[in-house]
């Protein structure tokens, strides 16, 4: 049998729009991964009769249903209240899962107030799910052909009593798996990608490949399903490879988290160093670099230059330069580049200057007038960018950032730059 | 009448969790504030079937429905559809629809194909809601009781097209008006101040306060409703003013954006320039000053040092310093701020220094060990900060980035630097 999942969460801060439904996008994720088919998300506050009605609806059109939030003291457990109502469940106190809520007090040094017990109050029969990031337990039945899980609302408790507790839990009611690998492009836009492939989408049923889109980067996701992982990693090999084939040296990587990751491991396997020197992205390329855990074994530093004085001072940008071309031009682009080399006495060293807006600068460049720089051991390069004004800010210098990443990782991978954009 | 609202959007990427609804919680911030109560948040796929069902439960218990998604050439205007069927309307072309889709797709200099047109399909009756940011124009229509409003789906269009084009719609049916106040204050934990006005908030209706926690800082939004803006301002007032008197110090602001534009704003009123050194933040305190437009007329720049080498060459921190207490340390922290000021000629300067993780330092120093510096014409301060290693490592470069600006404000404030935390 097929199942149907609906996601149920419970949570007034949802309907404010104080927060948004990450925990169904967790497990939306987690689930379709699973090959379930999630057919609905449904959210409703901390209201006991409108709960109630959402899951008498739940109940008659899913085979499973997934609820998060409401098992708190703040809101009087309300999710287990109604769960176990609907199925005609009484609430036990469990020994076990109260030990556990006064060992998690102590651990984090914080008296236990008394209805934090409460907690431990759970439905007869259930599979108890341990919750090792918080202190409310999630729970698991099943009664009247429908299987009920319940899981704590905040994020960061979902997502792991999701992948350890509910994911084991699933797995056995799924049928097959579904495996995927993510290709990941960079200088390529969503409608070019998806006009060639379009009919190659449609003709596909298993693997499917669906486009993504985002920050002006792009992504492939080649999914499969089959009786065993084997068997779908076997059906997603040809169209992996064919697509790198297709889209040659756009895609930076397969399964890789981000750009600027394939940089740091390329610098790692080749020894090499990296610092940056930057003007528009105003460091965001040093934060993005610095995002990833152990990058201080490659990365040497940064240098946020955004006047001509510290061009010059601290970047050795020589005053002419910026007299005659001014701070948003190639030559200065690469000069920053350079300089930061020695600067930082690092192998590789990446810049950007540009205008991220909202206004033009004094010489007139248009918003989106951008240039990145490499400079290395080997060469100079610098790529000019017209990203144009209907961005915001925000992403020009997200997107100003990724081209210089890109200039990076083509030369670890010893590919020619590339043209402008 | 008080009025209930449900949400529904249609999307299978929400279903299999490509996206998180960020459309829901735009519309739930929106409506709140326009005094509406929002009980349902419903999302189904691209399947005419369960969207039928969908609406017919939503038309039951609903008597305002805001759909987003599902407008489309690609999911064949599955929204309107259903919509149209369920409250029994026609589909009628709209001749002045299709013009502005032509123009549309003449302004961004693409090829409209013929299904676009499509989307000028309307029901019969409709207020047409032109969509300045898109191709898919929204429409609203009032039948059987119930108020429908079509958004859509992208949160690039649904955003403008809900504050420009559904909320004066809205407005209409909203009885009074909403105005609420937000008080941003740094340096106090979410429960400490829950404590100290749990009381006081279990016994206000009008206005109310709430307590919101996010990234190390907090806010608590005032929250009134009456007849006219005037009427709901007097019942503000009376507690901002009580809530600042209650927090002092750690109230940075009421209303403004984030720690960073107050220093920022407080710089430009001094006539003062601001630089950063970091270490552990990575680039994130430049970052951070540089989203807000405008930062050029006082930051000069910044100095990521990563190495021990970038500290002593570029921001001059002794090398007998780094040798005898490490980089992570009250001294290098206040040596590179100072270092900072000259290298990057700038009135004050913030520097962090730090072990963000996921390891401790190679001195033992523990994940969660900070400092921050600030140097200014007129002194030096450094704060040690102990953040622990429960938060991860981006959380922990945040409230590390955020303590350097509250230096920085209080500076600007005339404001002692405050205690260690």
């Amino acid at each position: 049998m097929s199942h149907s999942v609906e996601i149920l969460s419970v949570g007034t801060e949802l309907l404010l729009g104080n927060i948004a439904n990450l925990d169904a996008q967790i497990l939306s994720q987690g689930l379709s991964e699973l090959g379930l088919n999630v057919f609905w998300h449904t959210v409703v506050g901390d209201n006991p009769q409108r709960a109630k009605e959402a899951v008498a609806i739940a109940k008659e059109r899913a085979d499973i249903i997934i609820t998060t939030g409401g098992l708190g003291p703040t809101c009087d457990d309300l999710t287990k209240n109604v769960l176990a109502e609907a199925f005609g469940k009484e609430l036990l106190f469990h020994e076990e899962c109260a030990q556990r809520i006064r060992a998690y007090f102590q651990r984090i040094g914080r008296e236990m107030t008394d209805n934090n017990l409460q907690q431990a109050m759970l439905p007869e029969g259930c599979t108890v799910l341990d919750n090792d990031w918080g202190t409310a337990p999630g729970c698991a039945f099943f009664a009247e052909g429908v299987h009920v899980i319940m899981l704590p609302g905040p994020p960061s408790e979902c997502r792991p009593m999701f992948q350890h507790r509910a994911r084991p839990y699933l797995l056995s009611l799924s049928e097959g798996v579904i495996a995927s690998h993510t290709i990941k492009l960079f200088g390529i836009g969503e409608s070019t990608m998806e006009a060639q492939l379009r009919e190659q989408m449609n003709a596909m049923s298993n693997p499917t490949l669906a486009p993504y889109a985002k920050e002006g980067e792009c992504e492939l996701r080649v999914t499969a399903k089959a009786a065993t992982d084997e068997a779908a990693q076997a059906l997603l090999k040809p169209t992996v490879e064919e697509m790198k084939r297709l889209f040659g040296r756009k895609v930076y990587g397969v399964d890789v988290p981000s750009l600027e990751y394939v940089v740091l491991e390329g610098l790692k396997a080749q020894g090499l160093t990296i610092g940056v020197a930057e003007s528009c992205t105003g460091g965001l390329m040093a934060k993005r670099l610095t995002d990833i855990p152990g990058a201080s074994q490659v990365f040497k530093g940064g240098i946020v230059s955004y006047t001509n004085e510290v061009k010059n001072r601290v970047l050795g940008v020589p005053q002419d330069l910026l007299d005659q071309h001014g701070a948003v031009s190639a030559p200065v682009a690469l000069a920053m580049a350079q300089g930061a080399r020695q600067a930082l006495g690092c192998d590789i060293a990446l810049s950007s200057t540009g205008v991220a807006g909202p206004d033009r600068d004094d010489r007139g460049n248009e918003v989106g007038t951008m240039f990145v720089a490499i400079a290395t051991p080997r060469d100079s390069f610098v790529r000019p960018l017209h990203l144009g004004s209907r961005p915001v800010r925000e992403r020009l210098r997200i997107q100003t950032a990724s081209h210089a990443f890109d200039l990076a990782r083509r030369y670890l991978a010893g590919l020619p730059y590339g043209k402008q954009t």
